[in-house]
C-alpha cells in the first residue's frame, strides 16, 4: 500500500545581480501579500502544476509576472527547504542566479511593480524576509566561485566593453585584484570575445571595444582567474 | 485573495558513485512498488513533511531506509522537475551525488535490500526507470567537472592510498591522462594529504601510503587538474 503524504510547497526564487557604478546590486521586490507584506524579498513564486511544464517554465513565468526583466544569464544554484523557513508550512525553493548586463540595466523601461535595485553591500539581512538573506549569501558565494574559473562575469558587462572594463568587472565579482597582462592574455586566449573595431568614447585614451562572440556560452578557464 | 494551487510531489534521489576495479560504478535499487515495479532506479524517496525538517533530513532518511550506506561525501547537484517525468503527477526531485570510498565499498556488510552496484559504462539508459538515466548523466557531468578543480576524487580512494592510486582515481574521474610529476606536486602543495609512514603491501616497489588529513574538506585547486 502506498501511503499518502502531506506535500510540501514548491517555489522558485530568482536572485538578479547587476553591476552599477562599479558595485554589485540585487533586485528586490516589495511583498504585496502576507506573510511579510510590505517587506523586501527576492522575486519568486509558486510552481503552478497546471501551467508550468517544468522549473524553467516557472522561472520564466515569475520573471514575466514579477520583474519583466529577462536576464542575460541564469543558472540554478541550490534548492533550500525546511519546515521553518516559511510560516505557511514545509517549503522548498529552487534558487536561481540571474545576471543582468549593464546595457540592459541602463535601458530599463518597465521594471515590474515594486521592483527595485539595491547595493548588495548596503542591504541589511533583516530587511529581507523569509530566509532570503541566506539565499542571497548562497548566490554571492556562487558568483564569486564561478567568476574565478568561468566567463560568467562577461554577462554583467555592457554589450561593448574595453578590456579594462572587463578586468574591473572580474575584479568586482572575484573580490580580488587581477594582474593586467595576465588577465588580458587569458581572456583573449579563450577566444570568447572579439574586437568590434570601435573605440570607447570616454577616458583619456581611446580603448578598443570588444563584445562576446555571437553564440558563445559559458567558458571554463583552464586556470583560476582570481 | 491567495489562490490555492495543486502542490507538486517533492522527492530526493541519491546517485551513489564508487570506483571498483578501476571502473566507476553506480548503486541501483530494484523498485518494489509501481510505477516501474521490478525495474532499476536510483535510491530515492518522498519528502515527509511530518518527519523531515529539511532536505538533508530527507536524504539521511532515504540513505538509512533504502541503502544503509553512509557516503563519504555528498553534494546537491540539481533539482529536476516536470509534469511528465513521473506518471504520478508533477514531480520535482532534488538530486544528490554521493561518493563512497573504496574502503567502505570493500567492507559492505549490510547493503539495503534490492541494492546493487553496476558498472557505469555497462548500464543501459533504458534499464533505469523514470528519467533516472538523465539524472545519472547530470551526476557524471558534475563529477567530471568538479574533479578537475577540486579534491573530491580523494573521497573515492581507500582510506590509505599511494600517490599512484590517487593519480589513477583522478584520471578515472576527470576522463583524462595526468602528468605524474605535476599531479603529485599539485596534490602535495595543496597540503590536504599526509604521509602515514606506512608502505603499500602490493606492487613491485613499496610505495608510501597517504591519507586525507583529519578535518580536511573539499579543496579547490588554483589550476585545473585535468
Amino acid at each position: 500500500m502506498i501511503k499518502s503524504f502531506e506535500k510540501p510547497i514548491l517555489t522558485v526564487d530568482v536572485a538578479y545581480l547587476s553591476i552599477h557604478n562599479a558595485q554589485l546590486e540585487i533586485l528586490t521586490i516589495r511583498r504585496q501579500n502576507e506573510p511579510f507584506k510590505g517587506q523586501l524579498a527576492l522575486p519568486g513564486g509558486y510552481v503552478h502544476c497546471d501551467q508550468d511544464t517544468d522549473l524553467r517554465d516557472t522561472a520564466r513565468r515569475v520573471i514575466a509576472e514579477k520583474t519583466q526583466l529577462e536576464p542575460d544569464y541564469i543558472e540554478q544554484v541550490e534548492t533550500v527547504a525546511s519546515n521553518t523557513r516559511d510560516p505557511r508550512g514545509w517549503t522548498a525553493t529552487v534558487l536561481f542566479m540571474a545576471l543582468v548586463s549593464q546595457s540592459k540595466r541602463d535601458n530599463e523601461e518597465s521594471l515590474g511593480s515594486g521592483c527595485q535595485w539595491h547595493k548588495l553591500d548596503s542591504i541589511q539581512s533583516n530587511e529581507l524576509c523569509f530566509d532570503h538573506a541566506v539565499l542571497l549569501e548562497k548566490v554571492k558565494e556562487r558568483l564569486i566561485a564561478k567568476s574565478r574559473y568561468t566567463s560568467i562575469p562577461l554577462f554583467l558587462l555592457p554589450n561593448k566593453f574595453s578590456l579594462s572594463e572587463a578586468q574591473q568587472f572580474f575584479e568586482i565579482t572575484t573580490l580580488s585584484g587581477l594582474e593586467k597582462k595576465s588577465f588580458r592574455r587569458r581572456l583573449l586566449d579563450a577566444e570568447i570575445v572579439e574586437d568590434t573595431g570601435e573605440l570607447s568614447k570616454t577616458g583619456r585614451r581611446k580603448a578598443s571595444l570588444y563584445q562576446i562572440k555571437p553564440g558563445v556560452g559559458v567558458h571554463f578557464f583552464p586556470r583560476m582567474i582570481g
